[in-house]
């Protein structure tokens, strides 16, 4: 039996307050915030919100983007990173996202980049193995790379995993890799390391009119997510599906109706 | 000394005729004609125009899509392929670049729709071995999987190429592939291969305002064209450097202002 949770992203113009009151009256049955929704909450008061709706922890956003204010700023991203790190170990988080970033500012080289996000990584990986928060790398679809990040295939996921060998794991996003024809040779490899660990979910539209805000509902695009969970499944996940869309169009619209189709949507397409 | 192309597409207001005399008056050696383009002249017209400009045959636009019109539509998208072979073959290109096609329309099935894809690239290729003209086999940008190619990388391309096994290429177009951080190793296996046919470019541009009609010229973006060159080069590729750009944008410029900016351009881009 599927269980379904919320990236706070997709109700993006509810506080953390009302999105964890949404996904308990719509039966999500997890939440993943960002650091950002938090700002006004300790961890202890953040988690006491979603323990009294009975909303349980799915995640947390995010780690990573080390390029994002260039060479001079990687002592800078390696602290943000730690204390999302830090803040999603005393929240209850056991993975945060884990993004690599993009091309370094004013630079083309992509293994220069590569590089630096790697370097940016092997420091808060160690960080992270001190806490019982693992890091969950999300490859991103290589329309993402130069902005933010150099990772753009499970397979090249898998590889940076393999380099780090440190408790590091993956987040497969459907949005990012259901082109990918070697999905589920990668998603084995995973599997078989233990790396699993969250499962994203939107559709791809075609046309999609906004690289980054025009994802879909389940079922309004081309992504094929029940093959795509049924491989997940085969493999051995048996963790949340996580809807984050990001979506200017569907951010309009009423929470509780979108909520609600929102359900109907993810049950049609993982049938339990 | 690198030669440069212009692929008809990137002077999309001008007629065939029209852009192989600004290609001649702006120091581009060859072009690349879509089968559209050349609608009104038999293919010793058509050569005719270029011949008598001083321009080469840089290649030809294209084969492929066979998904275009369903299932039932195989047989008219390998007719259609054929047909533009055969007058590839008679203007005296020596490559057709060729696009595998993306998802069967209704379908949401990878498999089935790269099945059907290699299936009709058999066909074609088949054809293509009793003529002068290779196919030019063309790996997009994963973001066009749905519409235009099941094939969105270098090493997928490859393995096609190994499967087909009958005198099948690449073109290789930086927009599509510049991400991939497993280039060079590609590029060296095409070459080891004998399969590098062809090199486009544009650039890709930071933000993208559309995702097929929003190219940049080289050096508006972050692709690192230069590098790309030298791992082209270094592999033994000694063929055109054609610029292809897709650009509602730069289409609406003048032509000779456009061509004589891009010439400069591309000498920045690939110095002799």
């Amino acid at each position: 039996m599927p269980e379904f949770a919320i990236n706070k992203i997709t109700l993006n113009e509810l506080s953390y307050e009302q999105a964890v009151e949404a996904c308990a009256r719509h039966g999500f049955a997890g939440i993943t915030p960002w650091l950002d929704d938090l700002k006004h909450l300790t961890p202890a008061q953040a988690r006491k919100v979603a323990d009294d709706a009975g909303v349980s922890i799915a995640g947390f956003c995010n780690a990573g983007l080390f390029a994002l204010h260039g060479k001079g700023g990687m002592d800078n991203a390696v602290d943000a990173a730690r204390h999302s790190i830090d803040y999603a170990a005393e929240f209850g988080a056991t993975t945060i996202v884990t993004v690599v970033g993009g091309l370094l500012p004013d630079s083309k080289s992509i293994p220069d980049a590569r590089k630096f996000a790697f370097d940016g990584m092997v420091r808060i990986a160690e960080h992270a193995s001190n806490t019982p928060v693992r890091l969950a790398l999300e490859p991103l679809h290589p329309m993402y790379t130069p902005d933010w990040s150099m990772v753009g295939s499970l397979s090249d996921a898998n590889d940076w995993c393999d380099r780090l060998d440190n408790g590091v794991g993956l987040t497969v996003d459907a949005y990012h890799v259901w082109w990918d024809p070697d999905f589920e040779v990668e998603i084995a490899r995973a599997a078989s390391a233990g790396r699993l660990l969250s499962f994203h979910i939107s559709d791809w539209l075609v046309p999609t009119g906004h690289m980054l805000l025009d994802r879909g509902m389940p079922g309004d695009g081309v992504i094929d997510l029940t093959a795509m969970w049924q491989t997940m499944t085969n493999a051995g996940y048996g963790d949340y599906i996580e809807v984050e869309i990001f979506s200017e169009r569907l951010w309009k619209q009423d929470p509780d109706a979108f909520l609600a189709e929102l359900k109907n949507r993810c049950n049609i397409a993982f049938p339990a």
